[in-house]
C-alpha cells in the first residue's frame, strides 16, 4: 500500500476479467475516523474522507443545528493521532450552553446512528419552514441538466476510486459553484454547507445536487441551512418526500441525463 | 400518499421525460426511526426499512459485539408510536452488565455516527482474527457469478422503489440462501446476520454478497460474526481492505457480471 494523497491509497488487487486473473493496483478512497470536539467535549465520531475537515466540522455544526450561524464558531483546528483525526471547534457561550443542556438531557443514553440522536422523538426534529418557498431565481430543467452534465468532471476522487459521493451547489442556471466529495454522502453535504458558510454564499439562491439517494437526513440538513431545493441522482425515500413537502423544499430525484422526477414543490421549477 | 405495505408508500410525482412533464405515481421505500432498547435502556436510534426488525435487532446486537451469541438474547418485542418503532430486547445478565459498564465509561459523551461509538479509540475496535481463514468449502468465480446473477430477482423492494440495498448469504456454489433489503446498507447486513443466527446457519460456510460499497463498518460487522468472505458490487474503501487483510477475511469488490476484483486473501478463491 502506498499513499497517493490524503484522500486515496494505492492497493494491490487481483482482477478477474474475461476469465483471466490479472495483478494490478487500484486507488481506493481513504476512510478515517474523525471526532468532532466542541470546547473540549467530544460530541461525535464519524468515518470520513480526510480532506476539507474544517468545512466538514463547520457544516455539520450548522446542518445539525448545533450553531445557528458561522459566527458562533470562533476557531477550528485539527490534530492527528494513530486512531484518527480530531477536529476541535471553539463555539460561543450560548451555543455551548445549549449543547451542554442537550447533553445533560441524554442522562446516560448513547446516541447512535443519527449523529447524537438520543431518542425517537429527536429524529424528526423541528425544522423551520423555508422562509422563501419560492426562490429568488427559480430552478429550470435546463439548469438541472447543465449541472448534471458538468458534475462528473468535478469529482476527481470518484474518478480515481469509484467509491465516493459528491455534493454540489449550483446556481439556478446550473453553473457549479462548489463541489465536495466524501466516502459518506452526509459528510459530502456537510463539507459543501461548511464551505458555503465560510464564503458567505447565499443558501437560498440555487440548489444542491447530490450523487446519492435523498434520505430524510439529507433533506433535514438542507432545510436546516435554508436550501430551497435538493436534486438527487438516485432515489428518494418516502419520509424524505413527506418532510420536503411539509417544509417547502423542492425535491427532485432520479436526475439522470435529460430526465428527472419532481416529488415536492414542483411549482418552483420553471416550465420551459 | 397511500401505504402499499409496511415497506413502501405510493407518492404523486411529476416526471420530465423527453422534454414533456407527466403526472404519475411512484412507490418509494419507507424509512422509519427505529430505537433499540436493551433491558429497558435505550441504546441506539437508526433510520431503517420497517420490516424484519427482530432480525435487525438481533443482528445488530451480534455484529456490534453487544452479545456474543443469540442465546444471550432471551426475548425481542416491538412497539410503535407516532415517532417510530422501538425494539425491546431482553438480554442476559453478563451481556447487560458489560453494556452498562460500557455506557458508564461514556461519562457524558454522546456517541455518534458509528452506532454508539464514543471515541476515536473505539472505532477500530479489536476484532477476532477469523478462526478459519481457509473456509471449509472455498469460494469460486463461478459461485460468485451465480450469486450475482440471481440477486436481482430477490430484491422486490428495490425493483419497486429503486431505493434500497440488499445483503445476501450465499453458499460457496453461489446458491442464495438469505436475502434482506433495507434503505441502509448496514441495516440490510444486520438483518441478514440476525436471520442467519435465528436459523442457526453456519457463518463460516459461504460468503456475504452486498449491493453497496464495502466500507470498514461492513467489514467489521462481517468479521465479528465470523463470515470468511465479503463480496461487494461497488467499491471498497482503503481502510476496509486493510482491516480485511489483517483479520483473514477474503474481500471482493466491483463484482459485476462475470468480472470482479479481489483485494484481500484472494488465495481463498479457487482457481477455475
Amino acid at each position: 500500500m502506498e499513499t497517493i494523497d490524503c484522500r486515496a491509497d494505492r492497493h494491490a488487487v487481483t482482477r478477474l476479467r474475461d476469465g483471466t486473473w490479472m495483478d494490478a493496483h487500484d486507488d481506493l478512497a481513504e476512510e478515517v475516523p474523525v471526532a468532532l470536539e466542541y470546547n473540549g467535549i467530544s460530541h461525535a465520531v464519524m468515518l470520513a474522507t480526510p480532506a476539507d475537515l474544517e468545512e466538514f466540522a463547520l457544516g455539520f455544526s450548522l446542518s445539525e443545528g448545533l450553531i445557528a450561524s458561522p459566527q458562533e464558531c470562533h476557531d477550528i483546528t485539527t490534530s492527528r493521532s494513530s486512531a484518527g483525526i480530531t477536529v476541535h471547534l471553539a463555539i460561543g457561550n450560548a451555543a455551548f450552553a445549549q449543547l451542554k443542556e442537550r447533553r445533560r438531557n441524554l442522562a446516560g443514553r448513547t446516541g447512535c446512528g443519527l449523529c447524537g440522536t438520543e431518542s425517537l422523538e429527536h429524529v424528526l426534529r423541528s425544522l423551520p419552514r423555508l422562509s422563501r418557498p419560492a426562490p429568488p431565481r427559480p430552478l429550470s430543467p435546463s439548469g438541472i441538466r447543465r449541472a448534471l452534465a458538468g458534475l462528473d468532471a468535478l469529482q476527481p476522487l470518484n474518478r480515481m476510486t469509484g467509491g465516493t459521493h459528491a455534493a454540489a451547489w449550483c446556481a439556478p442556471d446550473g453553473e457549479l459553484r462548489f463541489v465536495f466529495e466524501d466516502v459518506g454522502r452526509h459528510n459530502a453535504l456537510d463539507k459543501l454547507i461548511g464551505a458555503m458558510a465560510r464564503s458567505r454564499a447565499d443558501f437560498a439562491d440555487g440548489f444542491a445536487l447530490i450523487t446519492s439517494r435523498a434520505s430524510v437526513e439529507m433533506v433535514q440538513k438542507a432545510i436546516t441551512v435554508g436550501m430551497p431545493a435538493l436534486v438527487a441522482i438516485s432515489a428518494p425515500t418516502s419520509l424524505a418526500v413527506r418532510v420536503a413537502r411539509e417544509h417547502g423544499m423542492t425535491l427532485v430525484a432520479f436526475a439522470r441525463g435529460d430526465d428527472f422526477a419532481a416529488y415536492a414543490h414542483r411549482a418552483n421549477i420553471r416550465a420551459e
